[in-house]
This record gives structure tokens, sequence and C-alpha cells, in this order.
């Protein structure tokens, strides 16, 4: 039997669940991988925290240095999110020939390139399946599985925390910000929800699970990005009505014209397998050229799932000879030929509240058709406040900047103002 | 950059996709992995079919011997199908140190206690994620995410043919021999399909997968089996109307009392996930205890998503040092020490011909009880033919014995019939 000595940086959520799961499979995983996985070590300030979890006094650890100077500790679960001091930490494990897993999106998102690198210089092993939502395989899944195949689209609900919002908004009726603090109190959103409901942590993991796709570096800073603040519950009420659930999506796409990559609040048909990924649920929908359409689906986020990861990659890590894999080509910044779409292609949702019946549908038709966009679809709703009458239109597939223009020439007539602009996935 | 010399066992449906996708993604390869991956021997008796494909005729080999001897292969991908002889040629391929990438199920669910230890024996890879559900990354999920999980609910759409069928009766209502006849000639089904339509594929592939999922054999002869043939359209119909949809399922359950496996036709509630997986679209539905609920969901059969998934074996093969992963405790047999259920709890669907409306629900209802079944849910429909009233009864969860009891019981009776019974997954 192998014996596998592990230290976890952070006893938060995800770590104390990794270390619950770990000591309570110990057997387990004896029986069925061969493998005597051991907490070695910990690294947590809060010692009240690990004396809760039934950690030894002795193996709480005094600091970093100790840690990789620790002959028993063979790998290093990197738990504690942000860049830093984790940063520090996991160049400092990989330095002294630890191998490391690691839940840290942010930090793979930034650092990638700078960790490969010193993974591979001290040929240690460098796991992050954890990294991208949670318990679903879908890390392993681009490296090992689907690697054969050119993914021309990926479309993912990577969020838990807004889609839990979303659902709850979609469900009931309440505004974003109800439904944002009832999220809060039962811990399904952060007290500062910024990184999820601005869209950063899907940025974040749409940034690492789109450069594996597309085998370049697609910097989270070359993400369009766009949060749910200011979506509102008559918006997902009108897209219900005409078959369409609100999700926020992280898209990527690798076409002719370049690859796309945003991550704003859409609509997609109901009856698609996406439509029906509700509460902190997670899937990744993608398409490639020989497997045709591949989903992915379950739970993104919390301290089981995601531990489920961290541990699946601590078996793989004692299983396999210490490799270091590129999923991509890892550059620094994005390779200068890549070319960014950001004019990209879809249809859209508009609403508009038109000041004045008459007339009003003939001028915004005629400026959507200057402008070079058709509707598939136009709905003129009875209940209007003060006045305004909501006009309800889904436009065929056009181009983002052509909607952009259109919607500033709605909005310098005096007739009628666009109030929400909500892009449409087919 | 690394030479892959690859041999491929057979140039049909399979086989030729995978011929096509590896000469038409070479430099795809050799960009993204780093790896000239070249067709160099094919074995077809069809010489016409490998011509048709562009094989050059230097490549088409005389016989397996020649394969083995031939040292420009590395890999060896048997796409045969059925048993013999793709047995004696993965035996001779091992024991001629060639790694091998099979999509054989029947093969690997009926030998892979064999295949494994010659595998082990030459140092040689045996990877088989094409065996089960094509483009879904099922195999890879199993041994290297979830494997930190107790796996204790495995609920599948694993055979596309059977999912295309009962799909469109489904849909239109038809009956099930005029269905399998339009799916023989769109080329979902097979001139004999018996091997899809009676489960036995289905069988096959639970005993791969539930094996992996619980770690130890599973052999496919310890899984019941029960096919669609018998399948009528208005239990499909009855079926929809109480908000279920019907699928043949293959089930595995882990818990206290032992293994269950199992491969039936079987309704889910319209919400659950599995129910909107249609057409020869294929899915896996695990429980784990630390991961939760996970589903994977793709193409299950076809050229190109099976091609997919040897095409991602042959990529992990090469790019990883030669070793053979035991999945699970691979015995001939199954361990004495499993218990395997065979008296498995369900709630069931009964379709019950009435002779005479008085008192028979009343009469049938104290069967059931007698037998201690509770019912859910009755249904008493209007329309019967020849005076029988059909009774339709979904029950509270019990043991299939019990309901085998009732049915016996009911059927004595000289005033009602089972006409169906079809478990019902909750």
């Amino acid at each position: 039997m192998k014996k596998v000595g592990v230290a976890i940086l952070g006893l938060g959520v995800v770590g104390g669940g990794t270390y619950k799961i770990l000591a309570e499979h110990r057997d387990f995983y004896k029986k069925n991988h061969n493998l005597d996985i051991v907490v070695e070590s910990v690294l947590e300030r809060n010692i009240a925290r690990a004396e809760a979890l039934g950690v030894e006094a002795s193996k709480i650890a005094g600091g970093m240095a100790e840690i990789c100077s620790n002959p028993d500790v063979d790998i290093i679960i990197e738990v504690m999110g942000g860049v830093e001091p984790a940063k520090t930490f996991v160049l400092a494990a990989l330095n002294a020939g630890k191998s490391v897993v690691t839940s840290n999106k942010e930090l793979f998102c930034k650092y990638s390139f700078e960790l490969e690198k010193a993974a591979k210089k001290n040929n240690c092993g460098l796991f992050y399946e954890a990294s991208c939502v949670g318990g679903v395989p879908i890390i392993r899944a681009l490296t090992d599985n689907l690697q054969g195949n050119k993914i021309t689209s990926m479309i993912g609900i990577i969020n838990g925390t807004t889609n839990y919002i979303l659902t709850k908004m979609s469900c009931g009726g309440a505004a974003y910000s109800d439904v944002l603090k009832e999220a809060q109190k039962l811990g399904y959103a952060e007290a500062d929800p910024t990184s999820d409901v601005e869209g950063y942590d899907a940025a974040y993991k749409l940034s690492i699970l789109s450069s594996m796709a597309f085998h370049t570096k697609i910097p989270y800073t070359d993400i369009y990005r766009e949060g749910i603040t200011s979506v509102s519950s008559s918006d997902i009420f009108y897209g219900k009505q005409l078959g369409y659930a609100l999700k926020l999506l992280a898209i990527g796409k690798n076409g002719a014209n370049g690859i796309e990559a945003r991550v704003h609040p859409a609509f997609i048909r109901a009856e698609h397998p996406l439509a029906s990924v509700n509460d902190s649920f997670n899937a990744v929908y993608l398409t490639g050229d020989c497997v045709g359409e591949v989903m992915l689906y379950g739970r993104g986020a919390g301290a089981a799932p995601t531990a489920s990861a961290i541990v699946g990659d601590v078996i793989y890590c004692a299983t396999h000879s210490n490799y270091v894999y590129s999923a991509f080509n890892n550059t620094e910044k994005a390779d200068p030929s890549v070319k960014f779409v950001t004019n990209f292609e879809s249809a859209y949702y508009l609403r508009i509240a038109a000041k004045d019946k008459a007339g009003v549908l003939s001028k915004v038709t005629s400026v959507l058709s200057k402008n070079g966009i058709s509707m598939e679809r136009v709905v003129q709703e009875k209940d209007g406040v003060e006045g305004a009458v909501p006009l309800v239109i889904i436009t065929h597939e056009t181009h983002e900047n052509s909607v952009k223009k259109a919607v500033a020439d709605i909005n310098a007539t005096d007739i009628a103002k666009v109030e929400a602009v909500i892009r449409v996935v087919s």
C-alpha cells in the first residue's frame, strides 16, 4: 500500500470539507485505491477551527516553510482562494518538489502561466479540476476525453450563486435585491457578492475552460463580462411567456472569424438542456466536431462537491507518474495571432417603453431595419406604467454593434426608450 | 514531436469514422498535442472498403501477426465488435507489447479479467472509454474524477436504439413494431435488433460501469435484464398523463442490503433530468456521497462520437506513461462476499384490465393490501375494449417479490387481469 501525505492550506468551507472526506474515507481509499491518504499537516491560523475538525495539535503547521520541508508531505492542497498569499505558497510548494492540487480559480486563471512553469521545472504535478464547476468533471473531460475534438462552442452555467438567484426570480417574480438578500441569509451568496453577481467568478472559470477547449490562452481580461445586477423580474416574466429561460451564461466560441468569450445574462430556449439547470446546479454544454453535443451537469460549488474534485485529483496524482500536462499553449498573454470577436452574432431581446402608441411600432421597426436588424417576434404588452407601453421584440441573428447602434437611435427618438437588451442564445 | 503509429482492426462504421478523424485531424494533433498520429496499418478483409477510405494498399495488413510484428505500430485500435476474433487479436496485441484501445463492450464486459491480466503482464495500456456510451466521458469520470466518492446510485439511458424507439413511440403513439421498422430503415437499429431491444447491449455496459462505480466485478450474468419488446404505446400514453416518461434504464445501486444491477423499461418523473434525454442521446445520472448528483449527457453511439472517445484514448495513451489501471477488483466472477439484491425496492405502475366495474377496484386494492402494497394513485380510465376497463395504479415503494405475488393473486381472480407491470423510478 502506498502512503500519501497531504497538507491542506486553509480549513474554510472547502478545506474543512476536504479534511473530513479524507478522514472519513481513509479505509475506503485503502481498500479500493491501495492508498493510505493521511493529512500530515494543515495551515490554518484559526486554531479553534482546526481543533473543531479534530486536527491534532501536532499537525497544525507554524508556517508554509514547515510544510515545504516536511518529508511526509507529498501533495499540497491549496483551498485558500484569492491570489495572495495562495500564489506565494503554491510556488513555494512546487519549488520544494511537492505536487499541488488547487481549487483556486482566480489564482489559476491569472497565474497559470507562472504556476505551470514552476511545476514543469520541478517535475511536480499541478491539478486544478476543483477550480472550475465544483464536482462536475469538466477539466479532465477536456484534457483526457474530448481532446481529439475541435471544440467549436462551450456554453456554461458555471456560477451557482447567480443561477440560484435567477431561478428564484423566475419562480416567484421577486426582485433581484430581495432574492440576493435571501441568498445571503442561506449562505448561497457572500456578504460581498460582487465576484459572483458581476460575473467575475464565471469569467475566471471561462478563461480556464475556454483556454483548454481552444488550446490557446484566453485571458479573463479579454472576456466580455456583464453581471445580473440589472436584470429585472419583468424581463424574466416576458421571456418566460415567449418560451425562454434567463441564465447567466459563460459562452466560448471558436469559429471562422475568431474566438468569442463572454459572460452575460442571456435567454435560452426552454427546450435546451441548459434551460432546466436550476438552483445551485451548474452545467457545461459543449459542441465538438467529432463528439457532437455533450453536457456535464452537477453541483458547481459547496464543500463536498468541490472536495470530490480535490480528492479525485489527489488520488490521480498519487497513482500516476509525476508529470505536468499543459492543457493549452499557456502563454502569459493571449497569443498575438488570436483574433477575439467582439462584434459577435446573436439574437436579441429588446424591451422598449413606448410613449405613444400610434406610430411607435413603425418608427421602431424602421430604426431596426435601417440598422440591418429584422424581427422574429414582436409583442405589444397591454399593461404599462405612466403611459408607457412595453414593447417586447425578439430579433433574428444580428451583430452586437448593430444592436448598440439601433438602441442609441431608438433612444434618440422622443417616443421610445430601450429599457432592456438581453442576448438570446439559439 | 512524438510519432504515434496506430493500427485499426476493422473499418466498419466506427473504424472507418476513426480512420477519417485521425486523417483529417493529423495537423490539429501535431499542433495541439505535439503528436504525429499515423495509421500505419489496418486489418480489413473488405479491400474495397479500405480503398474507399483512402487507405494505401501497403497499409492493408495480411493478418494480425503482421500488425503485431510491425515496429511502427504502437497502439492497436480494436473496433470489430463481438467476442471472436476480437479477443484473440487483442490478446495477441497485448502479448506483442502493443497498447490497446477498444470500443468493444461485449468483449470487455465478458473478458476484462483476462485482458487486464495480459495488459499488466506486458505493461501495456488498455483503454476502453469508447466501450460505454460513445462520446460521453463516463469511464474516465469514474476512474479519474469521482473515484473519491462512494457511488450509491447510477441510472443510465445507455442504449441509443431503444431510446430512439421509445421517444418515437412517446411522441407519435405508434406501435413498437412499426417504430422498430422505421428505426431499421434509418440505420438506428440493426437488422437483428436483439442485442439492443432485449437489453443485452445495456447490460454489457452496465456491467462495466457498475463494476467501476462499485469497485467490484458485476458480471452481466448477475444483471436482471428485460427489454422493450413488450412495451405498449398505451402504457406510454397513460404514464405521460401521470407525469412520467418511459425509458429503458440501466440501474446500479450500492446500498446497505447489497448491490442491485438491472436493465428494464421504467417510468421516470418528467422533471427528472433523464426524462428529457431523447432520441439517440444517452446520459448517465450518478449519485456520489461527496459530489451529490452528476449527469453526463451526449451521443451514446454513432461513428464520430465513438471515434471521439477512441481518439481521446489514443492521445491519452500516447501522452502518459504505459500503465495499466485496474478500475475495480477485476475478478473473473463476482466476489463471493458481494450480495446481489434481487427483491429490490421500487414503486410500480400496474395496468389492469377489469372485467366488471362493480367491486373490482375494492377486490384489486384488497389483494394489493394483503401483499403489503399501498397505492399512490389510481386512475380508472373510461375507454376499454371488449368490456374490459383499464385500471391504472401507481404504487408506493414496495418490493419486487411482493408485486410478483400480487400480480399472480390478481390474475387468479376471475374479474381482473394485470396487463402491464412497469417499475417507477423516483
